[in-house]
């Protein structure tokens, strides 16, 4: 069966171009990049190469403000402790309700081990709520840490004002920007952004590396301990394909940024076309201020996890939230700080494109899925029959 | 030039059968193996084939006792912060003089935040001082971790034993095994080892991935924190193709260690035929018991980085100690814990070969290395005239 790939947020593709970068450094020039002969040492200059394109698509000014990671997660994990263990006698640390599990429970962890944590809240449309933000910043924070993009309704946070009224109480300022980096423009030189986590596979890249953008003057202490490598700010021997493959897809990415998306075109047809054929349907988020890419729509009166079941058994491809929350039966906690009401809550959908997409797959999703919510909501536990 | 490889613990050629079984799951089967559609979730079944295959190499009873990291000094530094964090109450560890920095950095790490550190020594062949491991061990010992066999000599621990006596004390025993598993059998069934380190770039699997064995009923807290992969224990995004190669290097060093090792055999001509022609040479680490791959010999009154230059202008490979420490110009922690004479202890270098290597490459190393000895003891500064 055809599958319609409508879960890019969740993770994407490897393009071939990228898969080629990577496959000379598997089999045929495979030395560890930090040994002494050139046979190992000529990577070093694969990793520098990688590193620039890694800084040039978020705007870094110097590619040494790059520690690259095994990913996302341990990029945000990175940064938060980092800060906390820089800064030992500051015990607050702010962060948002609607963050991604790798920030949002290790400040649930810190709060645990008595550090006071704001969970800064969000209005029905998902928008960062900037005045209780300011009341919560103060000189004993240790850190800020807010995401870019929103990764289950793709609303964008005003990151740039953030972090100057965060640098302004004199704190340290984090943004996990997995969902934003390769999607939107992101340029950090010209920001007060002490600290930003992106990760190769959400756009295009290989599964398993990501990087920690660290401004020059930030405090920084390893998370990761063990030999030199990074400088050492990051131990572990280096991942020279999965690096190589990186520096590719970021290098691929600036340019499609460059170009006008044909993704949110696609995601707005396909939203569109929902929404006039489905009664109590509704888009979830700051539709003013979005990903291009995502679309999170709540269908009233049904389980969201039920309308994924039948939407697979056409191939289509979606998600109810985060794959990493996935499993839960709790509705999502970014819909909850959104305050979306129950009936609604449990039936969302998140659609997440990305421009390999194609009108005809958008259709046949127009076309798929209004008989399945009637279907459903004719068996609905809920009550209501629309 | 022909590139002679024989660096093979700082790093091994992914295998081609290895890559082979990766490329799948970058741009064909790339969904997220947590995500809840069949186009995602049929990875989870090649996470957990390649587990079953981690879990046999290593002889674990079940295979949920495996943990999926991004390499071995993650699995070092996740073992080690999980036994501080699940004991907090015991503020006394221990580890050895001559561990890899994944460890020794971390419990270094430790000590300066106010525990109490025993590194156990070794002798002058380089054999662990099991007197003094156990008159340090008690009741207050949060962790024993003692690597399994040393990187830079290859000498190997009695791992049951010290397993054993740690257990008896009440403590918790982790090994760092990243240089032993895929080289020697290892099997951790009947042994009193709470976790274990290995990783997959050592045995011609691919680079940023390897695993933690955590025996059932042992204490654990998670290290990298977010969603609920690996079943809560590491968070992340599954590295699918990475996990698929590592499992597959594990089924093949698995069924390698059924023969005979050709490696030991070219190991011991190489050592043979240079201790032959060179005056001054000797062999550092436990020649009765050590990795088949591994000789480190010393040549007196040079250095070993000069060797290793004139090495790679002939494209050998070698090592003067572990690819994580190169850039220092001290002598190796390793060969000063079992105290080499200095004048010796800088003219180390380090083979480490694997069975992809020929006899005629050992051959033509044993034809070059003796004349570069005699060219460098000619200008060195250490006085000697050989």
């Amino acid at each position: 069966m055809k599958v319609i790939y409508l879960d890019n947020n969740a993770t994407t593709r490897t393009a071939p171009e990228v898969v080629k970068e990577m496959l000379p450094y598997f089999s045929e020039h495979y030395g560890n990049a930090s040994s002494m002969h050139t046979f190992g040492g000529e990577n070093k200059k694969v990793i520098e190469d990688a590193r620039k394109k890694m800084a040039a698509l978020i705007g870094a000014q110097y590619p040494d403000e790059i520690i690259i990671t095994a990913g996302g997660t341990e990029a945000d994990n990175t940064a938060i402790m980092s800060a906390i263990n820089s800064f030992p006698d500051k015990k607050h640390i702010i962060t948002s309700a609607v963050e991604h599990p790798a920030v949002l429970e290790v400040f649930k962890n810190l709060q645990a081990k008595g550090y006071k944590v704001d969970y800064i809240g969000v209005d029905k449309n998902g928008r960062f709520n900037m005045d209780e933000f300011k009341a919560a910043v103060n000189e004993n924070t240790a850190l800020v840490s807010i995401m870019w993009a929103n990764s289950e309704t793709g609303t964008i946070f005003p990151i740039e004002e953030i972090a100057k009224i965060t640098k302004e109480a004199g704190s340290v300022f984090h943004t996990d920007a997995v969902q934003a980096v390769g999607k939107i423009p992101v340029n950090v030189a010209d920001t007060d952004i002490n600290m930003l986590s992106f990760s190769a596979h959400k756009f295009h890249g290989p599964k398993g590396i990501g990087a920690l953008y660290v401004k020059r003057r930030t405090r920084f202490m390893p998370f990761i301990i063990g030999g030199h490598q990074e400088k050492g700010h990051r131990a572990g021997t280096e991942n020279v394909p999965a690096i190589a493959g990186f520096g590719k897809a970021c290098e691929m990415a600036l340019e499609n940024l460059k170009n006008t998306s044909k993704t949110a075109v696609l995601r707005d047809r396909l939203e569109k076309g929902l929404l006039a054929k489905i009664s109590h349907s509704k888009v979830n988020g700051d539709v003013e201020n979005r990903l291009p890419n995502t679309s999170n729509i709540s269908f009233g009166y049904i389980e969201g996890e039920s309308i994924l079941l039948h939407l697979n058994d056409y191939g289509i491809c979606a998600s109810s939230g985060s794959a990493c929350t996935s499993g839960s039966l709790e509705p999502s906690h970014v819909l909850r700080a959104m305050c979306v009401d129950f009936n609604f809550a449990h039936g969302s959908v998140r659609f997440s494109l990305s421009d390999e997409n194609t009108e005809q797959e958008i259709d046949f999703v127009i076309e798929k899925l209004p008989p399945i919510i009637e279907t459903l909501r004719q068996i609905s536990p809920f009550g209501r029959r629309s």
